[in-house]
């Protein structure tokens, strides 16, 4: 159910995208109970310039090249779920040659009502 | 007031494109209460291996080329208007070329609030 | 916090593009209590057919280029700050060279643990 965007500045090599995009797909089966077989992402890339982004906020020193992840999901992860989240993005992030404070991770949480994922049918029964 | 993002691979002709767009809207239209000239779209082209799906989540056989049709749109539409949704969606895709299993949607409701069309006017009245 | 991605079509020139993206921020700065300091967009360029828009919508006379505001942020904004916040963004339409009613500005907000900067740590503490 997680749509995932990433993007990432042109330049990063397939094998590098690939890596990144098993690994944000890894740790959503392992730390937010995403079946396997729950893979839907688009990698996108834009020139180098399009990926504006702060050196400092926070207090990480963001270098770059950066990776925006963005995943779609539905509501209802604790925060500690979302926490491991992280962590074992920043990890993926690392095992594809990005530094660990050079990956971002948004999640916009919607309704289980909100998906189909083919078929024309909607995927998951309402929420009582 | 949806804003609707449609992620192909590259390689779908601009036919295809065109009329996988004009379906979504028509959908929208039809089950979802969006005035026909409410039409906000942008398809996005990807490299096939950028666009990463799953071949058989929920039983559905996916085999490509899948589209991506991301909705934000206002809260508030019922079950049964998205179940309508989904199944016209559906039928825009295989009357653009694709097969029926093929076509993800994703819905991402916000408030009212949360739109300016143009002009730096919010576009419709907060919500009481 | 906010995640902005800006879309426009091809043929924009980079100074227009990066004027736009700066102007964003400048407004989220000014009437929404972003951090200077807290920025990352991604601006996306698409084929002028991708970037479909109506050309009346409510009252608007659309005619293009048009720029497509995107900002994932955290919710509990005001009507009062959303308002200005598509005043601000529209005056930055102008001095990128947009036309006032060309600037689209769609809003979905998340929670504040919704957020990794990086570091693989979640960047807020949750709402208690």
């Amino acid at each position: 159910m997680p749509l995932v965007r990433i993007t990432v500045p042109q330049g990063v090599p397939a094998e590098r995208r690939r890596a990144l995009a098993d690994g944000v797909h890894g740790a959503l089966v392992e730390t937010a109970s995403v079946p396997p077989d729950d893979r839907f992402q688009v990698i996108e890339e834009v020139p180098p310039d399009n990926l504006i982004f702060s050196r400092t906020y926070l207090g990480l020193a963001h270098t770059g090249p950066m990776a925006f992840v963005q995943i779609f999901l539905n509501q209802g992860r604790t925060v500690d779920v979302k926490k491991a989240l992280y962590a074992r993005i920043a990890d993926a992030g690392i095992a594809a040659g990005f530094r660990r404070e050079d990956v971002l991770v948004n999640l916009v949480e919607v309704t289980r009502e909100n998906w189909c994922f083919g078929g024309g049918v909607m995927s998951y029964p309402p929420a009582p």
